[in-house]
């Protein structure tokens, strides 16, 4: 009997064939009233309920029988009368797998909060939750491989250890095999990185962006999906030391193109969580509902989350360019009233979290997407406009995430750049090849980064990054 | 005119239609005869001709036709009476977007050595060989994330930095943010690694396999896609100290089960090669063909590319235990005549690539599964067979290119593992989580891993791991 072969749980469900004998194998949630063993095995967020007749059974082996074992049954598929599921299996025969001691096994039929969860990472993916979670997450990769594709993009894999230190999105980290307590150094007392694995300094990249241009102007329209890296010492629930980005990056694309490009793509990505994650965004968004009942009235969202990928789904994001936003901004109430922790007074500030939350969440009511931003804000490779004050740069806002996408027009034109990386200083060993690009058949281009936890953020309804990616890594913590 | 939206140039010849008005944008290949312009674009390995009569054209602008250039072109689609092309734009409309100064742009319309390629990474995608290669590679890695969606496995992000150091596959990289001149110190002279930014000492990952098992053992069948790193002092045109692997992990499969889900996982990736990258594989097909011409009689391949992709796709995998192997070996004429350069006296000896070679191209001349390897020369997680002296692990050989799967069946027992891990003295300190997993609701699993560069060696006939990279990481190398 044993020899039947293991079908997946989500399998049997999508099409049961009542009658059928069959083998599933999970992990015991629940065992009720000595019968009733609910049985996940990840493949769906649904419990298996295989019944067992206990007078018929081996009383140590239900013993065993207890919450996080592995279990292994075999029986006929039975319509189920009870509640929350359409078809049950008879047991004829049961297994167990692995033990799972109830004293010890960390993960009990009771809810635990997300802090002591994140400590044991390693069985997290366990719960509903966690599981629902992942299942967005591989549903959301899979979609953006899936975009791009379809649309004739090449993905790119640019490196992960860079010799550049010029991308300039932020710290970085070291990568090295010097010997730390006695590392070679010059005559002068510096370092002497010649004697390191790549023969010079080398850090863990912050962006594929430069390397993903070089690719565009030959292939036309490529993307990156990898892993960045921010050495920064913040402790917030929006930020990670190694998180995931997708960015695209097209040649013959202005800065136009590229906001089209954009909001395609999200909303491609939130129609796709909506057509094909129904049952894990259910009870998402129940598991946000259930929070909110603990907040204040006015702390809780307007809508569910259901309803927040519909809006997504549905409506035009909103354009707005910075010298707009100003405007509105200077105006607004918590302007006007000083609400705001940083006054907007004049143009040509940068704005923070709290003006972007108040026009995408009070304002518009909707993502916005802003774009010519002063250029003295921005990255130095964005294009420059006419005006000489702003460049083609644009952020796409997400209610309760803030900026979703960052991107630009790359500047094309040599001269100007040239000028630009003089002015600011940037050494031309680094991007020699960057400018080369632009001596060598350059072309108009454009594209943007989106942070993958944040769409998963936005998708899944949870507050804290820590609990979108398997495995965070945040200042003082790389466990596992 | 010039708002006419470019059309990319696969497009247009996969559905060519005859008298419309089109604009192409790409890159210049040639210019002959003052008249035919032959613009490439990247999204096909094939250029469109572009007709210009010379007469009717600003001789100034057509100067600036040159390899390299970027233009866009915009005019009507005809039936090409020339060879290589099925249709032709006869231009209307003539814009140089980029010049190429033919006295400094490093691509002339000639034969490159591919190590001079190496050191213009950032052109080398431009190049008919280097953008069939990219184009491969894309569809190579949207084939992995399609054939494991297709089956239900989830994909997850594994962490790059890791603060455990027991995987045990290789050297590691440091990532670190102390200040390599004057670095925190204890009283005992050793690195205070506590003050660095994780608190302890981090390491770029080499496997994402043990993170991987603490996912199926949840979500039952998972893999993991990312990148690896080796800080290995090998200059092989084999090694790269960055690349990307594919690990499934699978709750509940057995090493047979493991064995056929690597045959079939690499046959799809295979087929699909030979379905959708056609015209980049008959590119590849004669390079390797005209490569081969220059070679010696007996060092050229019995099969050409497409054979040898056709013979995998079509051809079941020899299964063949390590005993049997050593058997074959032994016996072997270049063993008995000594061509080895390690002899295979006895069972135990750990196979050198000269007798993986000997097994797949010489005596069996297919792809070999070899199986149940002695434990000593496997790693500790591997699990024991009855007899002892085995553990189930398992690689794939292929022809040419050695290794390309290697995995096992996991050990799943608490206290062989246990027994295991403390007899090589690992310390328990960096392998709790990963022993949780046998002491709650374990399972027997199993897993692989997919060099993905060896892979695309593979497909591409490619012979140096550095062009199948866009940016190859090697000992002193990390440019760009």
């Amino acid at each position: 009997m044993e020899d039947l072969k293991r079908i997946k749980i989500k399998e049997l469900m999508d099409a049961p064939v009542v009658g059928k004998k069959v083998n599933v194998k999970g992990w015991v949630r629940t065992f009720r009233s000595n019968r009733f063993i609910a049985i996940n095995d990840g493949s769906t967020i649904n419990n298996m309920q295989a019944v067992v007749d206990f007078e018929a059974m081996d009383e140590q082996l239900l013993k065993r029988v207890t919450t996080g074992a592995c279990v292994s049954v075999t029986g006929e598929l039975k319509e189920s009368l009870g509640k929350g599921q359409t078809v049950e299996v008879i047991v004829e025969s049961l297994e167990i797998l692995g033990d799972a001691d109830p004293e010890k096994y960390p993960l009990q039929p009771k809810k635990h909060s997300l802090e002591f969860l994140r400590e044991i990472a390693h069985l997290r993916v366990r719960t509903n939750t966690f599981s629902a979670i992942y299942r967005v997450r591989h549903a959301m990769i899979f979609a953006v491989h899936n975009f791009f594709n379809q649309k004739g993009f090449y993905n790119v894999h640019t490196p992960i250890i860079t010799g550049s230190d010029a991308e300039g999105a932020g710290e970085m980290f070291r990568v090295t095999t010097l010997d730390l307590t006695n590392p070679p150094k010059n005559e002068d007392g510096t370092i002497n990185n010649k004697e390191d694995f790549f023969g010079k300094e080398t850090n863990l990249t912050v962006s594929g962006q430069l390397e993903g241009e070089t690719a565009a102007m030959g292939m036309s329209e490529i993307y990156t999906f990898g892993p960045t890296f921010r050495a920064e010492n913040s402790n917030t629930s929006r930020h990670l030391a190694e998180f995931w980005m997708i960015e695209p990056e097209m040649a013959f694309y202005d800065i136009n193109d590229n906001m089209d490009l954009a909001e395609e793509f999200v909303k491609y990505l939130v129609k796709y969580a909506l057509e094909n994650c129904k049952d894990d965004l259910e009870f998402l968004n129940q598991r946000a509902l259930d929070e909110e009942k603990g907040k204040p009235q006015n702390e809780r969202s307007s809508m569910s989350l259901l309803e927040r990928l519909q809006f997504v789904a549905d409506n035009e994001f909103e354009r707005v360019t910075y010298t707009e936003a100003i405007d509105i901004l200077k105006n607004s109430k918590p302007n006007k009233k000083k609400k705001f922790q940083y006054l907007i007074e004049e143009w040509g500030a940068d704005l923070q979290s709290e003006h972007e939350r108040f026009l995408v969440e009070k304002h518009f009511e909707k993502p916005v997407i802003l774009y010519n931003y002063p250029k003295d804000i921005k990255a130095f490779y964005m294009r420059q406009n006419n005006d000489d004050k702003t460049v083609a740069a644009m952020d796409v806002l997400f209610p309760g995430i803030g900026e979703i996408i960052g991107g630009s027009q790359r500047e094309e034109r040599y001269d100007v750049l040239k000028a630009r990386v003089d002015e600011l200083g940037i050494p031309e060993k680094d991007l020699w090849w960057y400018l080369d690009l632009r001596k060598f058949g350059s072309a108009p281009h454009s594209g943007f980064g989106l942070g993958f936890e944040r769409l998963i953020l936005f998708v899944t309804g949870m507050g804290n990054i820590r609990d979108v990616i398997p495995f965070p890594r945040t200042p003082d913590n790389a466990e596992f």
